[in-house]
């Protein structure tokens, strides 16, 4: 009976702490939501205070990706966690790389805002950044709701979303490469608007990979490199058992 | 007796095992780097048979990625690793990620070689591409010796090479620009090759990834985001010990 109650003990502790860690992501992903909206702004409102802002918080998005990494080689090595416990550790281990790295690309955003704040004048197609922008945030924190419901329905519908980004990021450059042959002293600063544009771009890409660890996670299947087709037979198949 | 012998054999397949793990870490690694290798020559000597190898071998990384991470999981879950042995897997697991997108960048610039030897007449800084593309090449072959040797000094170095990578870039960046603003109607094309300039640089960065997770497997110490003097001081410390 002891040994039994203490197994219910250890196992009631196990499961806080990897409650602990899913709550831990989501509180990374908040971060990184915010500076991703604040990186935003400040590119298509001329903010150069959002910008600073987005640029000062990036340490605290390191200290968490380093405190969470750290606290899941920790239960690997003390839990020995097995299936979809260690599914969720390793799906865990790579989701903070990815919103490490897009909290990244918005500083990287934040930085050209920034520069693009410092000359008057520039040519800024500002409706479709925003749009673009607005985009692969919303797919961030859909991507992240995916994971904290363990919902591989709405991961597969976020995932999806990348190939309508990829074309809002087509478009948008070849409107800046027609601004750079108009204009060529504008190349420069069109150059800095180029490059915040395939930072939002990549910020879409992530946020699919995000996706791909929540479908292992539930499913554990790892639908990386695979076509929409194989992928949507993998979540129909699930969601057909389900039902 | 029989206990121990038994013992022993598993703890000599566990080695095998995590032998096994690195030699295909090394593998894929030499595979991806005959990609880049293959990526640098097709865009410098504008061999479009030489990046259409690179874009139908890419399957080969992405079979391998997805294969030795499920070795990690099943090693984790079977024989639940402590200490060096897990942060072997968990370094191994970081630096596939890494090689794989190394894989992507190379198909990247084997893209834009690819696009660009349809346009003849195109001005290309050919011998400074060909530096950054050894360099970057250079460092991600060091990279994995030092993940072979386990060699936190030649990690360290390697790590350090980054920002040379990054000044030849920015040089490359600033010669690009200049060449755009001579002539608008090359401005397409331009922004192809700074797409594949881009793509080495990120080589580069990925390359300084895989030196932190060796450093972290020897170490046991989280050395991303730290400065070069808090990472000298960590390597140095480690020098000094082992004198």
């Amino acid at each position: 009976m002891q040994r039994e109650t203490l197994g219910h003990h250890i196992s009631r502790q196990f499961n806080e702490e990897l409650e602990d860690i899913r709550n831990r992501v989501l509180a990374m992903g908040g971060l990184v939501e915010q500076q991703l909206r604040n990186a935003i702004d400040s590119l298509v409102q001329d903010n150069s205070e959002l910008a600073d802002d987005v640029m000062t918080t990036d340490y605290k998005v390191n200290a968490l990706e380093v405190s969470i990494d750290e606290e899941c080689v920790q239960i690997l090595a003390r839990r020995q966690p097995a299936a979809s416990d260690l599914r969720l550790i390793i799906a865990v281990i790579k989701t903070i790389t990815d919103l490490e790295r897009i909290g990244d690309e918005a500083e990287r955003v934040a930085q050209k805002a920034l520069q693009l704040s410092k000359v008057s004048g520039i040519k800024m197609p500002k409706s479709s950044l925003q749009h673009l922008g607005e985009h692969v945030l919303q797919m961030m924190h859909d991507a992240l709701d995916a994971f904290a419901r363990m919902d591989v329905e709405t991961a597969y519908k976020v995932w999806r979303e990348d190939r309508k980004v990829d074309d809002e990021y087509e478009s948008i450059m070849r409107q800046l490469m027609t601004y750079m042959m108009e204009d060529a002293r504008a190349i420069p600063h069109i150059l800095e608007i180029i490059w915040a544009v395939r930072a939002l771009e990549r910020i879409g890409d992530r946020a699919g990979n995000i996706c791909e660890y929540v479908i292992y996670l539930v499913k554990g299947k790892d639908v990386r490199h695979t076509t929409a087709e194989q992928m949507e037979r993998e979540v129909m198949g699930h969601l057909r058992r389900d039902d």
